[in-house]
Parts: C-alpha cells; sequence; structure tokens
C-alpha cells in the first residue's frame, strides 16, 4: 500500500480502494494556498502508480469546495515580485495538468463555493456531482487579475462558447446550471442525495477494471493531441495486451461463468 | 448504379436515393463480426463515389442495433495470438474511419442494444434517431478491456468530459439520456414517431443538393485538423466552385423561378 | 476616443463604454452586402485598441438579424467570374475570424432571420440573445452551395455532431432549440425580456475590467491552437503582469476596501 505525505491543508482516508481528499482551511473556505497545492500534488503523485486505489474523492471541509486562490499568498507573492506571482500561478497550473492525468478516477463533490481556483479543479474531474445550491463562477477579471491556469481547462469542459461567456462576465450560476452547461454530471437536491449518488458512482468504478481504465483515461486525454490513425494503431495494441492479459481473462472468464470478477468484489 | 457486394450479414435494400443497411445477425444482438466488419467496409467503398445514393440508413434487425465485438471471434484471435487481436480490432477502427468519412449523408436508428463497438458507430453518423427505450453504454472496462477503436469516437461525439465519465463507469443509458448528451440528435417514444422522425430527415436531406452536401460533410470534418485561414482560403475557392457549377446554377435558379431545384424532385 | 467610419448599411451609437453596431438594410432582411462586410471589418478595426469601448452589441434593423449573403453582389460576381466569388466570400471569413479575435466582448442579439452568414457572425459572438421566435438555419445546400467560410465556425460552437446535422439536412430552428443545442446563451419570449437580459448582461461585463477581460479572451481564443504547457507557462507570465498592473492593484484594493473598482463605476 503507497505511503501517504503528512498533510496540514488537507484530511486524507482510506476506504478500500477510494481515498478521500478533503480541502481543509474551513475558515477561509478552503481557499488554495501554495502549502495545500503542493500537498494535493505531492498526495496524487504518492497514489499515481498505485492500482489498489480506485478512485479519489475530493472535496471540501465545511460546506464549501474551493473559494478559489489565498489572498496571503498573494500578498507574500507582491513582496518577492512578479516572478514570485508568476511561479505562484504556474504551480497551480501544474497541479491541473497533473490531477487531469492521474489514472485514477477522479471525483468532485462540489458544494457551496466553487469559484476561480476551485471551478478550475471541477473541471478536470472525472465525474462532477454538484450539490443544487453550490456557487459557481470565475470570478477574476472583476479583481483586474486573469483565470490564467483555469482557462485551457475551463474551455476544454464546457467549450468555448461558454467559456467565454462565464470568463468575460464572472456570472454566478448554481449546481442546476452547472448541469446544463454540461460542467458537472449530476446535480443533487441534498446531503443525502448527494452521498447516494456518489455510492452510486464509486460502485460502478469497483465494477471496472483498474487497469482497463487506467489505459482508458490515458487514451481519451491522448484524443486531445494525438493524430487519429496513430492513436487507433497504439489503440488496438494496447486492446490485444489488454485481452490477453490478466485483466482481460479474468473478465472475460468471469463474463462467461456469469460471476463478478475479482476486482468488483 | 453502383454495385453491391454480396453479403451474408447484412441486408441491403435501396430506395430511391437512400441505402438501408441493416445489421442481420439477431441471435446474437448484431455483435459485430469480423465478417460484418468487412462487408459493412465493402458497402461503404461500393457506393462511395455514387452520388445518386443522397443518404445512408444504418439499423438492426430484431429489435437491436448492435450489442458490441463478437465474442466467437475473440475466441479465435485467442488461438491465433496478440497479433490477431490486434488486427482484429484496428479493422473495426478503420471502418469507423471509414463511415466517418462517408460522402453521403450517414443516418443511424438506435433501437436495444447500443454497446461497444455498436456505439461507436452511432457516434459517427450524420443523423442518429434514437428509441427512448435504447440501451446505450461502454461495458468494455468491466470485462478488463478497452474501448479502444471507440475512444476517440466517443470523444469526439459528447465531449471529453462525459466520455470519462461514460467509459470509466460503463454507465448505461437511455435514449432521453443520449439526446441530452448530445450523442443522438433525436429520441423518439415508439416506432410510429421514430418512423417519422427518419422520413422527415430523408426529406430535410433530398432538398440539399448531393455534390454540396459531400464538400460540405468534408469540410466540416477537415476542421478537426486543419488550420483556420488555409482551411477557410480553399472553402472560398470550394464556394466559387459550386455557385459556378451545375448544381449552384441550377440552386440559384430554382430559388428565382420559385420552383423545387431537380435534385429536389 | 477612437474616430468611427461613415457607414452606409450600419447604424453607430455609442453608450458610455458600449458600441451599438445595427445592420440596417432592413429591406433586404439585412442580407450581407460586400460594403456591409467592409464596413463591419473597419468598425471592428477602429475600435480594436479602444479599451475605453468595452462591449459590441451587434443587432439587426427592422426586425431579422441577417438572412444571409446578398443575391445582388453574387450576380455581380457571375459576371466577374470563379475569382470574383472566392473574393467575395473569404472577405465575409476575414469579417468571421476579425470579430472572433475582436478584443471587446461581443454580444450578438439574434431576433428574426439568422441565416447563412448570420448564422456565422451568432457564432462569433461572446454573448448570444436569441428571442424564441428567431429563425435559424443554414440553407446553402438547399442552393447547391456551400456554408463555406461559416463551416468552422459553426463546428467550433456547436460541435461537429451538431454542425454536421444541422449543414447536411438544412433544418431550421427557433431561439429556444439554439439555446439547447448551446449555440445562444439565453432565449428570451419577447422584446422585453430580451432587453432586460442584454441590460444585464452588459452589466455584467462592466464589472470586468477592460485589458484583464481582452487579455481573457485572447488566452480562450489561444487554447484552440496552442499546446497546454506553453499555454501555462505564457499564461502564468500574464497573471504577474496583471497582478502587479494598474488593474490587478486596483481590483484587489477595492476589493479589501470592500467598494467598486474604477472600471466598474
Amino acid at each position: 500500500m503507497s505511503e501517504l505525505p503528512n498533510c496540514e491543508t488537507l484530511l486524507l482516508e482510506r476506504d478500500g480502494g477510494v481515498l478521500h481528499v478533503t480541502l481543509n482551511r474551513p475558515d477561509s473556505r478552503n481557499a488554495m494556498s501554495l502549502a495545500m497545492v503542493g500537498e494535493l500534488r505531492a498526495v496524487l503523485a504518492a497514489v499515481r502508480d498505485d492500482r489498489a486505489v480506485r478512485a479519489i474523492v475530493l472535496r471540501g471541509a465545511g460546506g464549501h469546495f474551493c473559494a478559489g486562490g489565498d489572498i496571503k499568498d498573494m500578498a507574500g507573492a507582491r513582496a518577492a515580485g512578479t516572478d514570485a506571482y508568476a511561479k505562484l500561478n504556474r504551480a497551480f497550473g501544474s497541479l491541473l495538468e497533473e490531477a487531469q492525468a492521474q489514472p485514477q478516477v477522479l471525483v468532485a463533490v462540489l458544494e457551496g463555493a466553487v469559484l476561480g481556483g476551485g471551478f478550475g479543479l471541477a473541471c478536470v474531474s472525472d465525474i462532477a456531482i454538484a450539490a443544487d445550491g453550490a456557487q459557481f463562477g470565475l470570478p477574476e477579471t472583476t479583481l483586474g487579475i486573469l483565470p490564467a491556469q483555469i482557462a485551457p481547462f475551463v474551455a476544454k469542459r464546457v467549450g468555448l462558447t461558454q467559456a467565454r461567456r462565464l470568463a468575460l462576465t464572472a456570472a454566478r450560476f448554481d449546481g442546476r446550471e452547472a448541469l446544463r452547461l454540461g460542467l458537472v454530471h449530476f446535480s443533487e437536491a441534498d446531503a443525502d442525495a448527494l452521498g447516494q449518488r456518489l455510492a452510486d458512482c464509486l460502485e460502478q468504478v469497483r465494477r471496472c477494471a483498474p487497469g482497463a481504465n487506467a489505459a482508458t483515461k490515458a487514451l481519451l486525454l491522448a484524443t486531445e493531441r494525438e493524430e487519429l490513425g496513430s492513436l487507433l494503431d497504439g489503440a488496438a495494441r494496447q486492446f490485444a495486451e489488454a485481452v490477453t492479459g490478466s485483466e482481460g481473462a479474468e473478465g472475460t472468464m468471469a463474463f462467461v461463468q456469469k460471476r463478478k470478477p475479482n476486482w468488483a468484489q
């Protein structure tokens, strides 16, 4: 079992194949500090090659997901100069890149404030479950700054058409609207419904083979940058390896024997 | 008139400018066998340059569209080794590439099981009409394998956000949900409504000039890979050729004379 | 204050930070003539570097947005030959490219006919507000011609899945359906509701810093063609410049002081 780093800004809890990560700076609505960015990256790295971790559930403590960047870090960077700001900002982008590429299924549970950097994090999840009452928005330009690291992930998530309106008006919207925009996959009326939806999704993930899921996620992400023909050539080789490998053997055997495969126990 | 190949797994029927292709292995819910892949590719090739064929309607016999790959072919490939699997898999990807690029309007009528490979075929149609009760899903990873050739077409069809959830949870969903996800263009309550919708769509296609439609489809697909400026330069030349060509002359003349153009008779 | 060109086909009106541009050829439902294309390009160029212009509102006189290309120009080009058609067509594509890249927030108010070229213009707006009763459609292929310059912008706007059906069937649809397809951001029942929505959107734009908005829009458009890593590197430098620049200083100060920033007065 992979060893998890000690964290000051995160709560970590393992439950079978699921790693629960809770942003835990409730006094600042879990504002994304430089320390939190570093800890999140360390946690993702620690479990990256651990196929026993099947899903990572990311949520916030105290009723909010994440209200954006941390003002104190901003003040600190101001003292240190322009380069410090650029570095601070880019570190958050690296977190988004790494979370996007994480082999495990990344589930975001989105309650309360989902603003700026929190909005960006939501955009790299594989499954996003919102509360109807969540508050989404990109307030950056109202502060005279840019949703710099977030913009590419928002455009990819909801398409350019919606991204440009959201970023250029800083409009606020709720979970139902996030569902309509395709930003999230589900929006639920209350905590019970949200908990049930999360449980259902994790149950579905458990039915999927860990290695096949990791390879499929990588393949889907590769469609963004690879030429179709060579992508399909590589995918055919991956298919052949999977079907002749241990997961493929177990999965097809279980199917014929009408039993659950060993990863779904 | 183009000559059609003899087929064992497909029913073919011509009706004016429409070629009806029915997957016809109802005992296995029209599972996509290697023979069927070959026959579909041969049929598409046979009519590719025939502008008298304006639309191709693809559906399944016996109440199902297509339940995915064929287990017997899988077993055969197992005996032949890893390379045989890769070749088998890639052949299906070639079918998807060719169906995507087919100059005619490709209409998919989606009833019953639309799973795995069947899901992939649905993703390359120009018009997709589902029955409300159809069952969509990507079950591959529950079998320890990958939706390898299908993944790029699914990601293109419904976007990365939905594709990642569907592929990593193997969730099943119906025609109404397929409509909400943008996978299909229509979902209809019963066979009558579905038949009427199909007739309406084919009537619309008949009003469009065959050559102009083929060129427009190629242009839309090219937007996926060509740089905007050169694409627009080429499109302007195509526009000039179309408007000065026989279809453009007939179309604008018919418009002025308030009559149907000759291709819409 | 930037100087606006004299226009015969457009009405221009300044109202604070908003430039209202009205297509004004109501007798031909504001068909896009070569003169109108030229004047629109000149107006966009005139205000391009003027950050005092925060938003450009584009609409049509007489109850229609724009019914497409102008038949008389077509006839003129016919006399002049194929090259003249290509040049005429490409000029409209250049307008779309320039409108897409315009630093200001481009708002389209879409009433009545939104056809062909008018549909294309709608596709490059940052905020699109339709009337429920608007009529959208791509009639080109029914005339034997191609939606040549428009196709890439339509595919980008609503995705390939919807674009292929719309272009290959020439289907007509209303504002509610345009909302469902993600072509517009709002659809309103009557003129009052539409006017109120426009006012609300412009109020939101006013809260966003002009320079930050222009940089954010450029960044969003760059996500279409730039590689992610280098994009994020550049965005981090832009972020640092913005936060240490005058807008960032004013915006964060105003936030701390719980007052409106100077650009939102």
